[in-house]
């Protein structure tokens, strides 16, 4: 499919930022409350699914199975709906919700959009400080309170990692053993790391203030909304050994393709 | 000097948030900017001051001699202005800085007060999300734009370290040896651990989401303003070995005394 078969996405842009819209008015009323947290996961690993997350899946699914029937929707909380369908809504209510547990801001709903296999466009939507981050398939922009008016997202130049800020959600999601190595190679080379982003760091990689991040372990409705908004901003969105991101598996996001290049090189060993 | 003794702290909390929203103003603008990142370190270690550090420093330094020549002044970009005055203040106008040049709202402005050695009041100002969290010296209190009015925060009951949210701001913080083997043994312990939160943690913890947070390396300024948060919000905050935080150093703060008696238990080995 190339983009002049593709129909016109701004219909399709449109309903994304609706399903924004209505996930926030379901999530918001939980944030900060003390919601039961249901612990999906067998004995001491810990898998939080709130309340907040399937009072967002009800709004969002009943939102595309109206208004788009035709469509696909894959999530955690989804399923595989229509599995067939040529596009396919990719859905994480609460992308972070350890985050979201704890309080802290840095957690986001993230809504794409699939061709066939490839990323068309997506959101990530941080209700609580009212962030929107989203890219229309051909730029990346957000919306922000304090912004008058919507913002273009640009990366920023740095070709040399240890000019570099590394992101990464944790350091314990790295498989001891050569996984773990070569998380640390680059780590050791770059100025400056920082854990607990999730979907926010990707954003902020977007915005040209973070260079790399490297994730391991990730489905694909974690990394299907933020490859258009990476890659739309200038920025290099992959798996460790260079492939489409948009299965998840193990991440690798830089800013700067030419830094892209030399950490795929790096973390291969 | 007891309470009865103190003159009304009103008259300091109203100064206290005066500097918040002066700092506010001050520090705003640069957030998301391609600020210049002066590095004071030598070699590969990385300790950014940027412009906004600088900016709020200004305003803060500006405010107190005019309005408390009388009181003074610590901080890491303030030195120690009158260091035999009975108050003092204790200011951070940027801890989490690392978070701040990243373009995450985990950073906070830090306005602490002591009477001779006892931290009296504090604020956590974060003005890129409009949230304020303070102790007036007898309670505990947050104001935000989605709140009607401000909260009384507390702290939540966790007794038991299995259950309990660990937060801290980085893993590499702790020098490997016993000091790293203490903190893993309480992480080994904990249900969950978060990166990456500095100041906005122990506001959290304040507010009952995180249970309990280990720090080392802290200086006075990033401790004094948030003894007064942590511990009138039913909290215990102290050095590793049981005593007054104010001194910054090896901290660990919980949201439940109970824990915190355990706590310190595991710490020591």
């Amino acid at each position: 499919v190339t983009k002049e078969q593709r129909p016109d996405l701004s219909e399709h842009l449109t309903c994304a930022h609706a399903l924004a819209d209505a996930s926030a008015a379901a999530i918001l009323p939980y944030f900060r409350t003390a919601m039961a947290v249901n612990n999906k996961a067998k004995g001491r690993d810990f898998d939080p699914v709130t309340a907040a997350d399937q009072a967002a899946e009800a709004v969002i699914a009943k939102y595309l199975k109206e208004k788009r029937p035709e469509h696909g929707i894959v999530g955690e909380e989804f399923g595989n709906h229509q599995a067939g369908a040529r596009f396919k809504w990719v859905i994480d209510p609460i992308d972070g919700t350890r985050s979201f547990i704890i309080g802290t801001p840095m957690w986001g709903t993230l809504i794409g959009l699939l061709d066939g296999a490839e990323p068309i466009l997506g959101i990530m939507n941080q209700p609580y400080t009212g962030e929107r981050f989203w890219s229309d398939g051909s730029a990346s922009f957000m919306s922000a309170p304090a912004l008058p008016s919507p913002t273009r997202l640009a990366t920023r130049r740095c070709p040399i990692l240890r000019d570099a800020v590394l992101a990464s959600t944790h350091p314990d999601i790295f498989a001891p053993g050569p996984e773990r190595e070569a998380f640390t190679r680059v780590k050791t080379e770059a100025k400056l790391t920082r854990y607990g982003g999730d979907c926010y760091a990707y954003c902020m990689l977007a915005a040209g203030f973070v260079d790399v991040i490297i994730e391991t372990s990730l489905q694909p409705y974690d990394v299907v909304a933020l490859i258009p908004i990476v890659e739309h901003a200038g920025g290099r969105m992959t798996t460790w050994s260079g492939g489409s991101a948009a299965g998840g598996g193990q991440i690798v996001a830089c800013g700067d393709p030419a830094l892209h290049a030399k950490v795929i090189d790096l973390l291969a060993g």
